[in-house]
């Protein structure tokens, strides 16, 4: 189990960049926002948001997610990301209806994000001390 | 080459999003919209649209596409990926040109990402199972 | 050091986005801009830009770092993508100021990442002419 808990936490990512994407065409759908608009209702707006804001988030935890396990830290690198994980489902279903709402769900994200990134840093600099 | 397939593909995709970000730059020099707009001209929006949509999926593709490989699908992860490559680029092409046309691409990507996504399911399966 | 030379390149690039993610944040207060809201204020505008340049160009240059390294080019590909980060700090604190003052900086990136891009095409091509 340990040695694939980065790997499980890449695929839970994947799905949850899936997830932030249909809500989106559903919005598209739902309110007739015809491509290639990205605005004309806040329910889409806010939908296009958490779709944007999750790619955004994406690309600087999966790096920092496989720093951590690069350099030793496969089980605690992979239980900050789960918490990384439901931190950003929390934050999107939260400002799908809400956009004052999510500020839990991307603080949690945050906290998963940052013990990654102290796991990865710390893995680097003794590799570059020992190096 | 069987084992070159998936960094064949990701040197493709990022062929792809140079591609795209050419065409929002020549777009920006050709309808006279100054940065920081992103919006003016219909042709650049649709322009800036394939770009960005280009780059939501390649975040969901390139992991799952190593994914699979990881778990042993290095020359059907490939295959897929190139599936995924050829769909972006009809979708990139066919949308530059006209919004409704940008379907029928968009589907074959999607095959292939999904066929990649079963395959790092399958993978990662069998690897927590076997412990 | 030489070997942790890719690790350490993503990492930096990793606390680049967290800095233009801070900007955007920063800007949104500042300029009262709610979210889901993303214009409003030019200053805010050019935030929000760098952010969204910073995202495309990662999605670009880390999968091309990676590949350099990958087939053996350990050093010079971090060296190059040195030369990004250092390009993509410079695009980033000159456009924040000032929009037409993006050029220098997006170009030195570009070399970073050309240079690498060969790296990875020159590794590839012998791998695959190698069978």
């Amino acid at each position: 189990m340990t040695q694939n808990l980065p790997a499980l936490v890449t695929l839970l990512t994947v799905l949850l960049q899936f997830g932030t994407m249909w809500a989106v065409g559903h919005a598209r759908g739902k309110y007739g926002i015809e491509a290639p608009a990205v605005s004309g209702h806040p329910a889409f707006e806010r939908a296009y948001r958490v779709q944007m804001n999750t790619l955004e988030s994406t690309v600087m935890f999966l790096p920092t997610l496989w720093l951590a396990a690069h350099y030793g830290y496969v089980f605690w690198g992979g239980i900050a990301g789960l918490v990384w994980v439901i931190g950003r489902v929390w934050y999107a279903m939260a400002y799908l209806g809400n956009a004052s709402k999510r500020g839990p769900g991307y603080m949690v994200s945050m906290v998963g994000w940052a013990a990654a990134l102290v796991m990865g840093v710390l893995g680097l600099g003794r590799a570059l001390l020992a190096g």
